[in-house]
């Protein structure tokens, strides 16, 4: 039975890719990946067969996997982040459900050894690099409406702003898709102040990285590319400046707790 | 300036520790965790100043990191799980804003290099184990009411219900705290089948790891502990049996793309 290895490689530094999935593509002499994140794996990737496709080729990408591996390949299907958050591991468990349904015809995919390996994901990149966003309750929504109707879209947002949680919007934006951004965030300021701080975090952990805190009031889609990540803080999330250094974070509510132990 | 690194170790397995977190211990003179979490770490603490404190010290351990780095110690606090996701990362910058305010005697806090490193949490083990759950929105959220109000978690939990999003519940239940779990599969139940998958994740990763799907309908305290992680799924995550195994999904919608490719 060949391996199939779906994985994640984190934000880009390769010191946030975990052994295990290193241990995983040293294991694979096939790769299947959007190119950019083969290349930023640099060495690891010296010696293997590269399946490179563009983005927009996610369901050819899951379906390359499971016939390599099919085949007999030990193969790797990598996406940067976690590839079980908004990214490419759904896509290979739904072949599976369409080949059980009868919808396919790779019976041979059913017997494919299959390991998930999490990554860190850019909600966490983020957090982790102004503070301590995610100290709370938190909840990440895509705002793509090419495969989610954007009512439902809508509703979630709305549900967000209900539950006063974090919320990280995975992509916020896409050359043709402008305008949702701007209407989650007219949602959210029905129910948070339009001080609420806002983390900007574009290339996390790589060169080139940029990361910046705005009011949500501040928030247009000018601001914001496909690879940046949008983290809007709960009514809760405060702003500190040490003099040295800004950062966010999100009280669990032991504010109370040291209140009253003195 | 003395650096205090605040860092996640992972769900357990230490394939899953990041090789910066592994440097960053390396580099530290103290550590400072739970007892449990450092046992984990085996090799890697050899050498080091362990500082344990006890489960339900987290202000003392936070305080006492931050003192140790102000006196010139290397150091660094340690989580299990990603620490800025309901752990100790919030507390450190929670203590910085005090003495911002004047509520706290030690200005030297403020001149410590803090560096926080993200691990992967349990909701990421939880998914990667059970195959890609988290592919689409979803939220996490604490029920533990020792420092939140119940009426907030409970609101939180309803929203979570109104935006069908994938639920992750942290600190499920304790010793003390049975009802919690229960009354919020309640609310859930009021917008989502009785059939609605539930994957129930204990020691993910770790020797004694426990896996299970069950319906929410059959959700009760009894089956989890302190230790458990509790995802609910979305009105549209599946289940699939391939023969050889049990997968659980949420699809992001692109069986509609595969459709009408065809």
């Amino acid at each position: 039975m060949t391996k199939l290895f779906v994985l994640g490689t984190g934000p880009g530094d390769l010191d946030l890719l975990s052994p295990m999935a290193a241990t995983a593509i040293e294991a694979s002499t096939d790769l299947v990946a959007y190119g950019l994140y083969l290349d930023l794996l640099g060495e690891l990737c010296d010696g293997k067969t590269r399946h490179d496709r563009p983005l927009g080729e996610e369901i050819e990408r899951a379906r390359l996997a499971l016939d390599l591996a099919a085949s007999g390949k030990s193969t790797a299907l990598i996406s940067s982040g976690d590839i079980g958050i908004f990214a490419m591991a759904t896509l290979v468990f739904e072949l599976l459900d369409r080949q059980l349904q009868g919808l396919e015809e790779r019976p041979q995919w059913l017997d494919v050894d299959i390991q998930v390996i999490p990554g860190i994901s850019a909600m966490q990149a983020a957090a982790a690099r102004i503070g301590a966003t995610l100290g709370h309750d938190f909840c990440a929504i895509s705002l793509s409406d090419l495969l989610t109707p954007w009512e439902v879209i809508e509703r979630r947002v709305e549900a967000a702003a209900l539950g006063d949680f974090v919320v990280s919007f995975y992509n916020p934006v896409s050359m043709k898709r402008r305008w949702q951004l701007e209407k989650a965030r007219d949602i959210l300021l029905l129910h948070r102040s339009a001080d609420t701080p806002v983390v900007l975090g574009r290339n996390l952990t790589r060169e080139g990285e940029q990361v910046e805190i705005i009011r949500l009031g501040d928030l247009t889609a000018d601001q914001v590319d496909m690879l940046t990540l949008v983290q809007v803080g709960s009514s809760n999330t405060r702003h500190i400046d040490t003099g040295k250094r800004s950062w966010l974070y999100t009280p669990r509510g032991y504010q109370k707790k040291m209140e009253s132990a003195q």
